[in-house]
């Protein structure tokens, strides 16, 4: 009800501010046997993690999962997965000019507005950081859904206005931008870099691919697939789009072009629906994409008011990143594996 | 879990097959002492259903809407909602050559494969018809925002290539396109005129704005009144993407260009965010767009297999629309209506 | 949330007063290829439709139950099963000198607090017509259940004081009471015929076995499979208690005589448990017990206030038994299944 | 859906095994503003922690509650409540001689049953441990009734044979047994020692009394209050039933004795009914009672099988209450105030 928990049996509760305590996620539902090594999970977390490039806010949290409960001698006990990451990195007195102001783009009216009152210190619940406890349960979801040979794989296409011409998957972890076309990811680095100089950010847009899935996950009606995976990923910070398939574009399409053929052998002679037809997988490639605004968090001045009304001028000087999108890598990753587990256990109840 | 609700507090289930003896819906969560009347529900279900005019589906239903339960002397009870509507002409005959064919473009093979069979007689469930239980829905929550001064509107702004070049939502119910600009709808209407002869479809978008929306509505995290909008809109039958305020194209744009600064009076100075931040209403009016694929049913003649894998040419000859797009402007008002009723109503609890 | 749904998995949604249009349910969950004959929920709700003897109401509703969708061909197709009752004999004006009453032991009051207003014909939503609903739902899990050898039997073991001497499961069904014990049905038939007389009421204990339940069902902590029925059986109007295995009694019994040892063959000595531990089935019958009250319409004069808070006397005319347990029998019976079908539809997610 | 959480909007999950590393709790769903000192939660987990005298278990666990997330200068926040408290006194060594065992009356065949393994130190996840993160969560429960003047109290009413014969309320924090009789108290003390010299262990009875409760919580049919509760204290270890209001002993009253009559004053001149009225609390207090099966863990020497199905004799040497209702009774508070909390907060959605 309060917006914590996300999925159904494969389901998450994830729990932590920016600058509290620790930072959490409390898997419920996912079946006894399965192999889990905590490295994985903390490889997962290592690549969402700040401070890795030059291009990622320097923030030097080590990002250490304690796994505490469910899992024992390496294997998942049915009882549920708790996770936590405690906060160490917390400079809470970079905020405190900006306790009493409602930064644009960021959520400080809207939870203030909601809640009458709100951790002020680094975004608090509204932080990206809480996408780390997503990224832990995403490990788990991801490793489910290898042992069904279900596998998914993130990337950029676009930062502002510079989109990848070509697109070879292999590319994708030789450049820090995990774009799948290495000129086009040199040519983002550079302009990242001259953001970060003069203290601006862009937006940017993320394609996700998930190859392996059956036919036959997602329910009709309110819980297709596709569209628990637009709420997947529209729950991600800083998210202001999601299309699948030929998405918009198809939009200007005709039927006879739009629609996907079936070929002998159950296979299809293109994919424009992007692996979802009436909300259920079709075998086909999942295929979909996502926009990320540019960050709110910007060191150029900028107007506003505080929590009095009155109008203020401040800049931010913490660390951010220049493109959020590129962080987000991983988190649409997680979410895309939280999504298609959970849809993969609820399809055993299909039939008798 | 089998994906037939939506909603929290105010939440619907809806049933019911295209050519079964009625589809509905059941209100559970609605609060008691809302004035309702059944007129006002006939009313949403009249903008939708079939046969209107030329260039929507004559399938000639009535579309009666039976309230069963939860309304007493005018007035919502507290008590579940029931409505129901016969479906009357139904044509089953009309699928017999198409009920051993996996159809393009339909959750013929996908039902299957999720249910080992399927209930063929026009789409069964997966038909676009189950969309009329949500518009009686939506009627309900249309009423219940209203009382709290919350509108909802929708248009179209764009079929085929075909884009609106001016807005003035005063026109939207003078023409058959329900589109903001008339010079627009007239060379649309020729346009799917055009489809209709040659038997072919095209996709469109269709935009919805809601004022009047209370900063704080909508949960932080997951269910985020952004992540839950774009569920409701990827759960609408042929929608293929979701954007909100400036969607993707604030991909391409600078942080210090995308943020909407606050201005005293707690206004802001713009809305590139569509009026949420955070996942959280924020005052401003909410505003996306929904991207409709073309319809998969055609009359021009396609290659498909059949359900022994057998390669068939076939050519449908049912009663379809050019254009989805269109007759789903209601639907894209009545799930947002939904959506921000069940949001309303949670947000009661998020303060003591 | 409002609290008309039931179960996760297979999940029920009843709406419904008893002296409006139609009560009804949804089942979203059923899976798909069960082999469902109308006829047999039929014969469920003819077990408990009122005006089958002379000791239980003489309301006469026929209860046909309406199959909207969900079916086809016989054979569930995993799309919400819709079934509707139109409500015929709808005497209101029995109700017309009640309206202004709160009546001792109803939930007029309550539901007038909590909702401001109140459908007062036939105690409206908090009629136990509402049951009726819930045994068409519970005629489907009966049927998914014995599909998988499970089988489900309630019976009465006492009224007011007269409890049963002995338990042979077959005599069930030859008396008016569902009495295991011919001798004992025979005295309170004579006891209740006296309590019709006087117009007074009495209260009764049922008892339910269900055999045949795998060991393995029902989640540990909250969902434990005895909670689930404890909440399933406090559900229905009138009930007082639950306990399961030695109930209350055990609390005067030591460990030593509690525990049921386990045998080779992985077999149990005992059954104190009553079929749970743990929350979850091990392999024993599931045995419970519900205590109901007397009905609280009674024809003999009563005291109570009217809505402006003045005392008032007042006597019922209406229709009504002076042992609700008895028609209750086949409602334990249909939430058991209901309970029992759900559990062992999410067992299947326990292990990989 | 794999049942480690409880309630709708006041949501808990808990987490955690009795010997893994910590066990924990998330509470989803406490409105901003709530003041909650940390010392409060402590306290109520001292009330419920081993050790505290010759009659309950001495595992010396400090169960020292760490408060992660969701407080913010002392204030909720409105967004989750994470609190972990860590295993020290973790001997599993004590276990090492049952691992393979299946003892009787514990859950350690059906757990295995369900997931296909067990962590079968000190009973795992099914350990009367985890009531521990309920007491955490139950605090913060308190905390939020007491602001609305809504008060709980628990107590022993019987163990073994032995019952209470006067009822002072005062009087239960005087004596170890937390029962309202002193002169009981002391009987009782007596016999829980002697079968601790013997290594026997006895059921018991708590009735927990909760007073101010408004008129008008709880939702009809499904979630009545009377259901929600009783699935609350069948959710709690060794529970085997549960009565409200004059329970399993209604069964034997007539109509007219059983009905509680309204006075001017909107006051009931009885409490048969024990506070709750067709599901919806009347504004009386709600009273109800708990049977507490025998401590399934003895000294005795018992019989059972291993997993392999050989018979085999062991004994438990582990450190075991004789009574666990008496440690019960803070649990029984706690999920009583979750029970109650979260029916306080959907009542705010009955009316418009």
């Amino acid at each position: 009800m309060s917006g914590n928990k996300f999925g159904e049996i494969f389901r998450i509760t994830t729990f932590g501010e920016s600058h509290g305590t620790a930072i959490g996620v409390i898997i419920d539902g996912c079946p006894a046997g399965l192999k889990i090594e905590p490295e994985f999970i903390q490889e997962q977390l290592d690549r969402r993690k700040p401070g890795q490039s030059d291009i990622v806010t320097p923030r030097a949290e080590e990002d250490h999962v304690h796994i505490l409960s469910g899992i024992f001698e390496g294997i998942s006990t049915g009882t549920p997965i708790g996770m936590i990451i405690y906060n160490k990195d917390v400079r809470s007195k970079d905020y405190d000019n900006l306790k009493d102001l409602f930064r644009p783009g960021h959520a400080d009216y809207t939870y203030f507005k909601k809640y009458g009152l709100r951790d002020y210190r680094g975004s608090g619940r509204s932080s990206a950081r809480e996408t780390a406890a997503r990224v832990a349960a995403g490990a788990v979801a991801i490793k489910l859904l290898r042992h069904f040979n279900i596998n998914i794989t993130a990337y950029i296409i676009s930062v502002g206005k510079i989109r990848i011409k070509t697109k070879n998957l292999q590319l994708i972890n030789t450049n820090k931008i995990l774009c799948p076309d290495t000129d086009t990811a040199y040519e983002i680095e550079k302009h990242l870099l001259e953001l970060k100089e003069i203290g601006d950010s862009t937006g940017g847009i993320v394609e996700c691919i998930t190859t392996g899935v059956p036919a036959g996950l997602g329910e009709p009606v309110f819980d297709k697939l596709s569209a628990d995976l637009a709420k997947a990923m529209l729950s991600i910070n800083a998210t202001r789009g999601f299309e699948i398939g030929d998405g918009f574009a198809c939009s200007e399409l005709k039927g006879s072009q739009n629609n996907d053929p079936m070929l002998p052998g159950y296979k299809f002679a293109s994919n424009h629906a992007g692996g979802i037809l009436g909300g259920i997988s079709n075998g086909n490639d999942i295929i979909f994409r996502v926009a990320f605004k540019p960050a709110s968090s910007i060191k150029l001045p900028q107007k506003t008011i505080d929590i009095h009304g009155n109008p203020v001028e401040f800049s931010i000087s913490g660390r951010h990143d220049p493109c959020v999108a590129i962080r987000a890598v991983p988190v649409v990753e997680a979410m895309t594996a939280i999504t298609v587990a959970d849809h993969f256990l609820r399809a055993k109840n299909s039939k008798l």
